[in-house]
């Protein structure tokens, strides 16, 4: 991980994989690692792919830079370039090409002596299982999947190719994760989900029945939990990207290439479109709509169906606490005030600001009823 | 869980379970499954329970309906019917029937050759210890209980009759859960409360010498934290169910039957009550109490004691972000508005509102001394 | 952990390890254990910290207590006490005293037969491995170290001196955590950061090849995700505190000594300052910085950086749901009511209350792109 693991690369061999023109630069000088514009040393591969930080990179010693030649004119002289039409992709490219070059992954076909696979689950012999995980009858891995140590795939759960199930995730039984998914450590996929009926001695256990269904290409972070539908099935489309500690509800049903921040929670049987971006520890009550391409900024509450795309925010804005307490204060006092400008714009024979209409917002429900 | 994997089951035996009239079926008709309204086919079984689906229901293809009386005319003409006074109780018996028909648990008594129990832990014999499960000396798990794979129970603890703890629960020392509980993957029970003790040379630690009491019945969702007590125990009562990814702080006491949706974090010490709800992403001060049958909307923060039951709401609206900026930008400026509209007032000659009074909200604490 | 269990302590002893004057009480006087004012029985040990817990002390029925001489006149005549000059970071001396006696840890040295320990692993000889954690090639684990059971810690990863891993903590490859740290159990260290670039085909994913570095005497809840940095690495500084279910971004840096309740989300790239206060379900939003010192009231979402201490609140009040709904609706109309108010001005001839001005907040940004 550190400098002293990486056996570096030449400038050649980058632009080998990444194609785009190279100026300035030896096509045989060795560079160290790709890093920050804040970090890059001479022997360093950085990347200027924003114009917020042309400054930035001007101050940068790195020794060849990423870059489109609109923003290549911002960077040292004596520098080298690589010149692509997408910088940030082209980075992105760079950064997992180097990390197969350092990163070590199990050979294919390897099975840890201390894995405990049931001898009705069907492995694929070039799947790898690490050291503790635990695979019960009928599930299924596929070819070139890497399922980490302390791994629990339960009965009749489903694995994809090349999937990498990092470290302690758990696929409860039945669930299905598609192709060439990254899921990290801690990460539970298939728990009950919160489903009860009020009853005369208190709440009454809906049994969970449904699955989850994961698509191909999804990455979901560390310590997330996806629930079960009770049903029917929680779907995660193709190409959708979660966080860290995301609590996805039963029923959910998430579009492709939709990416959500950490430590966002969606209530059950929400259905959210495609290439939505939902801010961190963001909010989607349940049962609600959020059409495609809808953006939610961090730590806004979703109380209606979203039916237009852009931006969308409820969020008290941040103040010095004696300045918060003020507003906070005058919030409620508010309706008051209406009614009093109200008054004086009669007295001022101006037309009346009219009735405040209905609440736009029904109270956020806590509903287990799905 | 796929529809091949269920032997299916004949609306007589469905009736004998459940009770209630059968109408316009065959005792003897054979049915799949059990399907929400929108996936039901003909030979499966759903449930109206609602008015508001009404419309949906009568759309459905399903078989057979579990209905009320009320209800029933809202559904196609053809379809059998069970008739029973509750109909969402009568589903949540069914879901939880045919799971109990579909679901193979580990035999009692069974030991996995890879679990670890220590020779001074009081394992029943008729409980269940799955694959790499580690139970420290002294602790107990009850008649029936089912401890998965990887779980964790440490010295001293104490698991109830026929409660199951999925995949991966920890358990720290000295813990206690009660009978027929359920605590699903991950969750954690009995870390550290968070109490630290400000000096010269930063944060002294406070050991927290409590516990976690977890009474009967209760359901604990996956990756939660229940933090043990400092010097008393932090309790949760019969009856509750919480969901997903939620924190409780040390020394808090929930009463039974309350309901917690995902993501809620509940500070050190708050007191909630009797079948309260609190809804998801919500946050409960320290220290505080929250009265029995209070209900707290989605991620609204109680920060002050909740009196009176009923739902209390604190969440900014959710808006197009051109038009929360305008808002945002007035709330701000609303205590000068409000002296304006005094001044207005004078100058018309009608009473002043009066002053702002005492802040309605105290600052939200971060407390970390109890 | 129960009353059985202590094996009690003298009042001679307690000063002995404390400091401080015993008044009032027989030194070989035996205590049984730390309690609560509210649970302390004749035979207990009990502090009094605060001024405002005095009417409560006043009813305890603690044999001992240790207080300062402020406080001492407010205790029951007949009480013994033991006077100090801080009597907090006493009764937090005391809560380490009583637990280490208490507490059995595993022998320095121990080495679970079931632990996976990669013959390339350095464990020190003192360092205590517990069942079924597994130790990657290159790791390194300092002396005195107690690793719990099903800890999973990567290649070259380094764990420092004394540090405490609970049960199924997770390190990824190459992260560094200090001495005298204690981590609870399923949190996550070092997953990848979210970054994605986005393609004509959906996210394209960037490698994370960066690090979390974590300082010494460190203190991280359960269920915790930190992420590993995109290029530099993740810091957390010495003596930081994080509570439960915490996400800490890629290339967040937090100062020394600052404390993080539960559930709050730090978005990536953002620097944190020394001695800082975060109050539980903060959010942080991605590339800001906030200033030593600085206090983030619960829930609040920092949008803009802090460059001020103290502390900072930006929270809807929590009202009765009606109310809420009124104050909402009225919200969503303020910019109507300023304009209004404007004119009413006009026409009274007072000075006009001038343009809103630039909106005070930001949207909060969605952003993978760092």
């Amino acid at each position: 991980m550190g400098p002293e693991a990486s056996p570096g690369f030449t400038a050649a061999e980058l632009q080998a994989h990444l194609g785009g023109e190279l100026i300035g630069i030896a096509p045989d000088r060795r560079l160290r690692r790709l890093a920050s514009l804040e970090s890059a040393g001479p022997d360093d591969l950085s990347f200027l792919a924003s114009t917020r930080l042309r400054a930035r990179a001007a101050q940068c010693r790195a020794g060849l830079f990423i870059v489109s030649a609109a923003l290549a004119r911002a960077l040292p002289a004596a520098a080298g370039r690589l010149l692509v039409s997408d910088p940030y992709a082209a980075y992105a490219a760079a950064s997992r090409w180097l990390q197969a070059r350092q990163q070590a992954l199990p050979p294919a076909g390897f099975r840890h002596p201390a894995s405990l696979i049931d001898s009705d689950a069907r492995v694929h012999p070039q799947a790898s299982i690490g050291p503790g995980a635990v695979i019960e009858a009928g599930a299924e891995v596929g070819e070139g999947a890497v399922i980490g140590a302390q791994v629990f795939i339960g009965a009749g759960a489903r694995i994809g190719e090349r999937t990498v199930l990092h470290h302690r995730v758990t696929v409860y039984h039945g669930c299905e994760i598609g192709a060439d998914c990254l899921i990290h450590a801690g990460t539970v996929i298939g728990a009950d989900g919160f489903g009860f009926a009020p009853g005369p001695h208190g709440w009454a256990k809906i049994a969970q029945l449904g699955r989850v269904i994961i698509g191909n290409v999804v990455e979901i972070g560390a310590n997330c939990a996806i629930d079960r539908g009770a049903l029917d099935d929680t779907l995660i489309g193709d190409g959708c990207k979660l966080d860290n500690l995301i609590q996805v509800g039963h029923n959910v049903r998430i579009g492709e290439h939709t990416a959500i921040a950490g430590c966002v929670g969606i209530a059950g049987s929400a259905v959210i479109g495609r290439r939505c971006m939902i801010g961190g520890g963001a909010g989607i009550l349940g049962h609600l709509s959020v059409c495609d391409g809808a953006v939610v900024s961090a730590m806004s509450l979703v109380t209606r169906s979203i039916t237009e795309p852009g931006l969308h925010t409820g969020v008290f804005p941040l103040m010095p606490n004696a300045q918060w307490e003020r507003a906070a204060a005058s919030l409620k006092q508010l309706p008051a005030l209406r009614q009093r400008l109200r008054e004086l714009s009669a007295g001022a024979r101006m037309p009346d600001p009219g009735p405040d209409g209905p609440s736009p917002q029904g109270p956020p429900a806590n509903d287990s009823r799905d």
